[in-house]
């Protein structure tokens, strides 16, 4: 394998690696190891593996200026390796732009960037066909609902012949927080700032609240379930005030914010009224081959209304849970579970290759 | 692929092979092909692979006197087939007593059969052991919560090094529905009767009731998670009155069970009085290495206290997921649900014997 990226998710990745090889190796027979780490500017390679206790120091003794040909070349180069898999975990597109040409070379890629499958939707059919063409495996579990098993649910679902009549979820775990918490009174803008004081936000509350992200995961499973769609075909409920999305600064837009409470307070208050929650969601409508994201209101005994903290949740409606929706939910970001997502898909990658299970 | 018992969930499941067979073949490049089905008494044995569509027809033409080690004879002994599994759709403990031969000498085995892993402990560790040493592989999802992914799961976070510290569920759906319904004063024999008119009960309540269908889910949910346990190590707490457990006849039981409704009239009425909900759980605590089945209270904004209709819910908390825990819910039984899950663990050991995903 090679590691591109070991910021928080990548580097945590590196430790889970660490700390389960030799259970591994004993009990399932299974040698993973780590050809190359690349970051935006070094990287470090070797030829055996490298020692994951010590990457952090071999880098700074050994570690070279980034080449990403270079790295790519040296970890699928190693004659006696008989499986070359590249670990994804940057956010960035640039990377994601060779998934093509690496499947074509027979690397396994595998993923939490959602950018290749929520990029250009020809170039997102491509992969999927060169994947399906070859037996060289893309996956990319923690692109949606990190750790929580929502990507291969649904392909267990569509592959055994169940019809997928909708999904609808919460995904965003800072949404999902501010939702929540946001009840009794409470403007807006100041359960936007507790989450931001929590860390539950991006740096710039803006990028959660644009729904953008939302709109990412909603597209990748709707391209998963069969939808020919672009980014641009799912319309997205900002709810970032209009006139506030020039801001210059995050801290500027948190001192304006309070301004707009009251359209927000007014659709809870009223929703408060009928015995329902406001939450912000995800939809993907197979049936009218539609993806949406946007505010909704859930009567209080629906399985969204009782959420807790940040956790995700996401209902399958299909031909076969027709009635009740197969849903799966918890924590959907977080270091440890999405790179235990990712190591998930690692792990279903050598028992494809031929690990015992 | 040979079938064992076209029962309810057998034969549904040899439904969905007859309508996703083409989407296989044309899709993924797997072609499963069922050489013969046997059911207690009779057999169909095919050479290049049974016509689904017809089978139940075949089978009265060319049906043969059941004769099990014939028909495993007949299902492996086939050269031009590279690999063979036998899916065994009974509740039949004889039938589970076969699958170490059948992995001893390269079958896999797939089932929705619980009998093999709650049986004894001796049995079941040297099947786990037979198929981690070979490259033989052994399926069970679909005894546990049918269709959803529970098992799959679970195997997920052990495989990558997680720590399993309680799995807590719900997972009979007939027990779920009665305390769904179990409010607003209705006597418990009075849910009891509408749970078994709508057909959600065995023919006999006492066999939902005693929870010893709940006891072998647990089981086998500890001994995935690493306990060493028996069935008899796990206290279960039956719902079937002392006096009660020698009635003759279902009938019989179901005129006395009013008599008895006082008790837990009282346990429900004290639980709504603390602002809870009484719950029949099954519960694996690995960090005292215990397994129980019994009534609970939970408070009213737990995930367990706002369900619906029969279904199931499963939480796992882990080191990863400590303070939130990762939760499964929906439908845990039915025969579209549970032929999906056995037929999701069919494609699963296609990957693994090497088809493109
Ligand atoms: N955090 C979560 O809870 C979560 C949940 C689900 C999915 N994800 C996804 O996981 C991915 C990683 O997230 P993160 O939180 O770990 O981000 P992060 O901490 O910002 O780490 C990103 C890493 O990628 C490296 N990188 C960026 N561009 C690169 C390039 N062109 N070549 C090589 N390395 C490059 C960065 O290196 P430098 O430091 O040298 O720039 C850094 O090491 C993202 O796609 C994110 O959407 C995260
Ligand atoms: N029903 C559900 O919702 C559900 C959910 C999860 C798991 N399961 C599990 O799925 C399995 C099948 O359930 P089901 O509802 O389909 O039961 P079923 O309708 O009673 O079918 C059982 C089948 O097994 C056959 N059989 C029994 N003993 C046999 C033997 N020794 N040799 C060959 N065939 C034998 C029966 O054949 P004859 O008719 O000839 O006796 C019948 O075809 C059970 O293990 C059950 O626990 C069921």
């Amino acid at each position: 394998m090679g590691i591109i990226g070991p910021g928080l998710i990548g580097s945590t990745l590196l430790d889970q690696l660490r700390d389960q090889a030799s259970v591994l190796k004993e009990e399932f027979n299974i040698d993973l190891r780590v050809l190359g780490i690349i970051s935006s500017k070094s990287m470090l390679l070797s030829e055996a593996g490298i020692d994951l206790a010590r990457w952090r120091e071999l880098r700074d003794e050994k570690g070279e200026v980034a080449n990403l040909d270079k790295f790519v070349h040296h970890v699928h180069g190693n004659h006696f390796i008989p499986n070359t898999a590249i670990v994804d975990c940057t956010s960035d597109s640039a990377i994601a732009a060779h998934y093509n040409g690496w499947l074509r070379k027979g690397i396994h890629v595998v993923t939490p960037n959602k950018k290749a499958n929520s990029g250009p939707l020809d170039q997102y059919l491509s992969l999927r066909a060169l994947q399906r063409q070859s037996y060289t495996h893309y996956f990319y579990e923690a692109t949606v609902g990190a750790g929580l098993p929502i990507i291969s649910t649904l392909r267990g679902l569509l592959e055994t012949g169940d019809r997928i009549l909708q999904i609808e979820g919460i995904f965003s775990g800072t949404l999902s927080y501010i939702f929540n918490n946001f009840k009794d009174g409470r403007p807006f803008s100041e359960v936007v700032g507790e989450a931001k004081e929590a860390g539950y936000t991006e740096p710039d509350p803006r990028d959660d609240l644009s729904g953008m992200d939302v709109a990412r995961k909603v597209i990748i499973l709707a391209r998963e379930s069969g939808l020919k769609l672009e980014l641009s075909d799912i319309p997205v409920e900002s709810l970032v005030p209009e006139p506030l999305r020039g801001c210059a600064s995050a801290q500027e837009f948190m001192q304006q914010l309070p301004k707009f409470d009251q359209e927000l307070t007014k659709k809870q208050e009223e929703a408060e009224k009928a015995g329902e929650v406001l939450r912000y969601v995800g939809v993907v409508d197979v049936t009218y081959q539609k993806g949406t994201v946007e505010l909704r209101r859930y009567k209080k005994d629906h399985p969204f209304a009782h959420l807790s903290g940040s956790d995700n949740i996401i209902a399958f409606t299909t031909r076969r849970y027709q009635n009740q929706p197969l849903i799966v939910r918890g924590p959907g970001a977080g270091a440890q579970v999405t790179a235990g997502g990712i190591f998930c898909d690692i792990l279903r990658l050598a028992s494809y290759l031929g690990a015992p299970s």
